[in-house]
C-alpha cells in the first residue's frame, strides 16, 4: 500500500508541474458558455465521470450523463466531454463521433493519449498521465491495474477543475449544498 | 404463456372498467404544473418509474430519477411520484416521508394497497391493481409470481397517462423525437 | 387512455394466435444451458431487459446486464440477450457483433425487425411485434408514441417466459422470494 | 488548483503515516472469507463503491451492489461495506442496519467518524479523514466542498486496497484483464 501511495504523489507532483493553466481556462469557459453539459466514460472512467457531473450540477451548470434516464437529445451548442484513458474505447469513440459529426457539438477528450481516435477527433484534449489499461509498465501493474492511475488521477484533476470553477463563479460550499440532493 | 397473457388481459379489461376519469385529470394537472417531477421507486418497480420519466421528458417537461446523477434537491413546488405495490417498500417510503414531511413537496403514490404508509401520506393516490410482491395467490403466483402483474399493470398504466398528457400538450410524435437521445 | 389499452389488447390477442412454442422451447433451453446470461438494451429497452435480468437472477441463473459494475468478461458459452426494435440501435447492435464475432457467445435478439442488423447476427430471433421508434403509423403514434408499444410487448413477453421458465424448473413463488433483494 | 492538489498530497502523506495495517489484514481476510461481497454508498461515496466492486470482480471475487439489477438477498456469510463520511447517511444506515441485525451479515464501515450510527453498528471501522459533507473548514470548503476529500481519500485508500489483495491473492495484471468486461 505503501508503494502504491508512493506512486500516487509522483503522479501528483508531476501533474502540478505541468499544469496547463491556458487549456484549464479554455475548458471552464467552454463549460459556463455551453447550453448544457454532458459527460460520457465507461467502466470506471464512467465513475469518474458521473462523479464529476455531479459536482457540475451543484456548481449550477446544466448537466446530463449519457445513458441516464433524462438525459435529453444533444444539440450543437452542448459540450460534450468524453473520458478514455486509450482514448479508443468503443463506445466512447462511437458516441463521440455522432456528437461531433452528426450534431456538431464541442468535444473535449480527456485521456492519456493525445494521438488516438478521441485525441484526433476533439477540439480541446485534457492530457491525464497515470498508466492506462492498455499500457504495460511491470512495477506499476503490481501495485495499479489497468487504468487504475489515470482513473485516480482524471478523478482528482477533475475536482481541482471544480475547485477553478467555483472560484470562477464565485460560489461557497453553502451554495452547492443547497442544490445537494437530500433524498438519499 | 397462454395463462399468463390471458390473466393480463383479464387484468386491463378491470382497468378500462375502473379508469377514474377525475383523478387522471387530476394527476395531469399536477404533472404540467410542477416545477420538476421527480420519479422513486425499488427493483422492477424502480425500472418501470424510469420508463415513465424518459417519456415525461420526451414531452418536454422537467424530470429526475431520485437516486441518479443530475438529480438536485426538491423542492416544494416539486412533485414526486413514488411506486410502490404494498406502499411498505422501506427506501421509497423514507425518501417519500423526507419529500412529504421536510420539505412540503406534492406525493402522488402509485400502489396496490391504499391503505398503506405511502398511501396515507400521499396528496393523490394512483390504485393500480395487480398482485403485489407481498400478496398469495396460488393460481396467479405459479405465472406472475412477486409483484409481477403490479408492475406491468403500472407500466401499462403509465405508458397510458403518456398519451393522455400528449392530447392535453398537443404533443405528436415527431415532438417527443426531437427531445429523444441520440447518444446510444 | 381507453383507446390506448384497446390497442395493447389487441396487441396481446396477436400475441397469443402467433405464439411460436418451438421457438420458446428452444429459449428456455439456451437460457439454462448458458454458463452465463448476459442482457443489453438501450433506453427503454435497457430498463425492460434489466426487469427480465432480475427474474432471471430470481429464478437461479446466472445473468449480467451489460454495462453495469460487476458485469465480467462475456464468454462462448455466454447467452447474449439483445432487445432492440429496429434491430439497429448502434450501441446494442455493435455490442451484440463483438459478443458474437470476437467471442462467439449464443446471440438471442428481441427485435419487431428480423431483417436487421441485430435480427441477421442472432442465433435466434424472438419476434415481437408492437410499432417500433422508426416506425409511422397515424394512429397509433398519437396514443403510443416512439416504441411504447414495442417496449411494452417485450416486457409482457418476458414475463410471460418466465412463468414458463418457472414451470420447467419447478419453482414456486417462495423459491423466487428466497433471492429477492431485502436491501432496498 | 494548486491548493486543491497541495491539500490532497497532505491528506495522502497522512494516510501514509497512519496506516493501520492490522487492520487492512484483518479487512482482507474478511473479503477472502466472504461467501458474497455487497458494496453500499450514497451519491459520491456510491461511484467509489462501485468502482472499487468492479476491481473486486476482477479479482475473482463474487461482488454486488447494492441497488443494481442482479444484486441477489445477502445472507448471514456475506460482507457488507458501507461508504459515509458522516456515518449518518439516511439509506446506507437503514440498509446496514437491517444486513447486521436482520440478516447478521459482517458490516465493514469505511467512514470520517467512527462514533456515527454506521461506526458504532460496524464490525470493523475503516477510518477514512478528509472533510465530510457536514463538517465545515473554510480554507478547505472553497478547493474541496462537500465530501470531496473524503471521496477522493476513500477511492485512494481502496485502489491501495487492491493493490495489497493482487500481492496476497498473488495476481497479475493479466489476471484481472482476463475478467474485464469486453462488452463496453
Amino acid at each position: 500500500m505503501y508503494k502504491f501511495l508512493t506512486a500516487l504523489e509522483n503522479q501528483i507532483r508531476m501533474m502540478k508541474e505541468n499544469m496547463d493553466t491556458t487549456k484549464i481556462a479554455q475548458v471552464i469557459d467552454a463549460l459556463q458558455n455551453a447550453k448544457s453539459i454532458f459527460v460520457l466514460g465507461a467502466g470506471r472512467s464512467g465513475f469518474v465521470a458521473k462523479s464529476f457531473a455531479m459536482r457540475l450540477m451543484h456548481c449550477g451548470l446544466n448537466v446530463y450523463v449519457v445513458g441516464e434516464t433524462v438525459t435529453p437529445r444533444i444539440e450543437k451548442e452542448d459540450v460534450l466531454i468524453a473520458i478514455s484513458g486509450s482514448g479508443e474505447t468503443t463506445s466512447v469513440v462511437n458516441i463521440s463521433r455522432k456528437a461531433k459529426e452528426l450534431i456538431g457539438s464541442k468535444l473535449i477528450a480527456v485521456t492519456s493519449n493525445p494521438d488516438s481516435s478521441i485525441g484526433r477527433m476533439a477540439d480541446v484534449v485534457l492530457l491525464v498521465k497515470g498508466k492506462v489499461k492498455t499500457e504495460r509498465d511491470e512495477e506499476l501493474s503490481k501495485i495499479a491495474p489497468l487504468g487504475t492511475m489515470f482513473e485516480l488521477m482524471v478523478m482528482i484533476f477533475l475536482d481541482a477543475l471544480i475547485a477553478e470553477l467555483m472560484s470562477v463563479r464565485n460560489l461557497t460550499e453553502k451554495d452547492l449544498e443547497d442544490r445537494h440532493a437530500v433524498l438519499e
